[in-house]
């Protein structure tokens, strides 16, 4: 398919829709790695078949799979998941995917493909080579035969949030992170984004969630949930260090406006924990130098708000029992079209992300003209 | 996406359609093996390219690679061309692809999956091991998004012939052979293509070309063209042992009756050379233990027959200048509203097979009632 040349897709009129639009399908990539995985990564694909087999129903899933461990990821995942081959270091499609842009003018769909790095690279990322994972974003939008313009940035597809009406949502520990694109100012990198996405504005929110391993992507920390609501990890614990965090985010949110003028009403969803990485959890992953180690106690960056949009589920991660029940009751109200379905979700926490980050949706083209 | 069980194509309705009706698509898959291709497999892989783009222009064309030749492989292939991961042994999609059907009353689309043994196993195959050659058709199926019927049986694509008219040309060399499936009868293993291809009479010819290495894939003997149609690998030359072979097949198709009780018209195509692999050619394969070794002076088992029907073009092997015209003329001629396009094809011929063994097509769904 064609990689498109001296225009972007603001250019040519794409944009980013809100991942509530209707999808033909959603991506993601199986769990391997036991450097990162407990258990050769058995438990944490238990979870991924749930995610995959809980949105199977609605929308094409396709999961993407080494060679070497595709006969036993095609016999675990339902018959209605497509399943094809696909080379990774690890497994996070929201991170090393494409983002998917729509002209709604024409009816035609195309990709964004971002530079990857994993989260930092060599300055904080947490394994070295990322070579696979570069080429995963490519390698998707061919199968779905779509063009693909190639952003001259690092990105991550979860350090963004749009409402798919103008407005995107980021962090500046991210986005202006010094081991992502650290020769460009503020102002180029919003100009990435409007260029790329299709948006007119950026809200900035300070930090993401505490000792997210990501540099606090934003999805794990705040999300739209429709044009001019915004769902905020929250704490009332003044002591624990989230606090100030999601505060920050609050006031930020509270001030800003959006791309069409628009207050944004923030809806708090108490957070799980603290939760904490035991024993017997870490001493299941390899040690591999060059890779993050696992530890024991390390506080684990837990969050609600990494919750995945369905064509007609929303999946929500289950992570603590005194606090899962609100927050599925909480997000299935900000919802009100869609069933919230609750995903039992350590096992992905505990490698260093949730239902948001192991996604990736495919919008559907809009009619043609 | 779903296997089928419990039933076969006849049963639910599918049959295999003529190479001549509408395609979708066409797969190929990049060759990479230095054991196999000359000089790292770099001339072979322009002669695929040449292949790729020649049909790019009337079909999607799919190419399957390795992940460490993806860039490579993108680079050369023009940007039409879909480039999709395939871990392969070696890039005989003919072979070890799935073989479409096709339901003409309700619309559907599925595939064959047969089993793959790499032309004989260890009794006479030219490698070890196929695994990833063996899970190539369930991949294929699995990016289509068509369900996969699994015969019990060993067979490869290039040794079926079909008129999409209820009738299946094959030979006795390839298909009875004791290195495909030695405890099934020669019943047996009609009523296999029976049920797999949805076709009602199979017109067994004797030998293959000489020593090709296939045993005696149909493929590149004889072909139908139309129904009661048929174009046969000849020589005039009664020293040769091809004389002989020829002679046979041509015997047995003008005494065969196809399914639909018509005669069978054969179209005589003169063979190239006879050819041989040349010292140089043969020095620039690395030897490997277990592959069988590329010598000088080995008889190529070369044939204009080995062409490939796309959408509005016929590809030609080019291999012998004293007789390319000829054979382009022909074939030309027996595809009226189609455009005889002449590729280069000494470096497939020289991997042990060519156009035909190299593509793989998608037919159209047939409209839906």
């Amino acid at each position: 398919m064609s990689t498109v040349r001296g225009s972007t897709p603001r250019d040519d009129g794409f944009v980013m829709p809100a991942e509530w639009e209707e999808h033909d399908g959603t991506w993601l990539a199986w769990p391997e790695r036991p450097d990162n995985w407990r258990l050769g990564a058995r438990p944490a694909q238990d979870a991924y078949t749930a995610v995959a087999t809980a949105l199977s129903t609605h929308e094409l899933v396709t999961v993407g799979v080494s060679d070497e461990q595709y006969p036993h990821c095609r016999t675990k995942l339902p018959p209605a998941v497509r399943v094809v081959e696909l080379s990774t270091n690890d497994s996070w499609i929201r991170d090393m995917g494409p983002t998917f842009v729509v002209n709604r003018a024409t009816g035609a769909r195309r990709g964004v493909d971002w530079i990857f790095n994993a989260w930092g690279g060599l300055e904080g990322g947490p394994y070295f080579p990322w070579d696979k994972d570069e080429r995963v974003a490519r390698k998707v939008l061919e199968i779905e035969a779509a063009d693909r313009y190639v952003s001259p940035f690092v990105l991550e597809g979860g350090s963004i949030d749009v409402d798919g009406d103008g407005t995107c949502l980021v962090t500046e520990e991210c986005l202006l992170n010094a081991n992502r694109n650290p020769d460009r100012t503020r102002g180029e990198i919003e100009r990435n984004l409007r260029d790329h996405l299709g948006v007119d504005r950026v809200v900035w929110l300070g930090a993401g969630v505490f000792q997210d391993e990501t540099d606090g992507h934003v999805d794990n920390l705040a999300r739209f949930v429709a044009p001019g609501r915004v769902a905020l990890t929250w704490t009332d614990d003044v002591d624990d260090p989230q606090y100030e965090i999601s505060l920050d985010a609050r006031t930020r949110l509270e001030a800003a406006t959006d791309a069409k003028g628009r207050s944004i009403e923030v809806q708090l969803i108490p957070a799980p924990g603290p939760l904490y990485r035991t024993a017997e959890e870490a001493s299941g992953v390899d040690s591999v130098e060059g890779t993050l180690p696992r530890r024991e106690g390390d506080r684990l960056a837990a969050s609600y708000v990494n919750f995945y949009i369905g064509n007609q589920v929303v999946l929500v991660p289950m992570l603590d029992p005194r606090r899962d029940d609100e927050a599925l009751e909480i997000v299935g109200k900000l919802f009100p079209d869609r069933e919230a379905v609750g995903i039992d979700a350590r096992e992905i926490l505990l490698g260093g992300g949730n239902i948001h980050c192991i996604t990736q949706q495919v919008p559907v083209r809009p009619p043609a003209p």
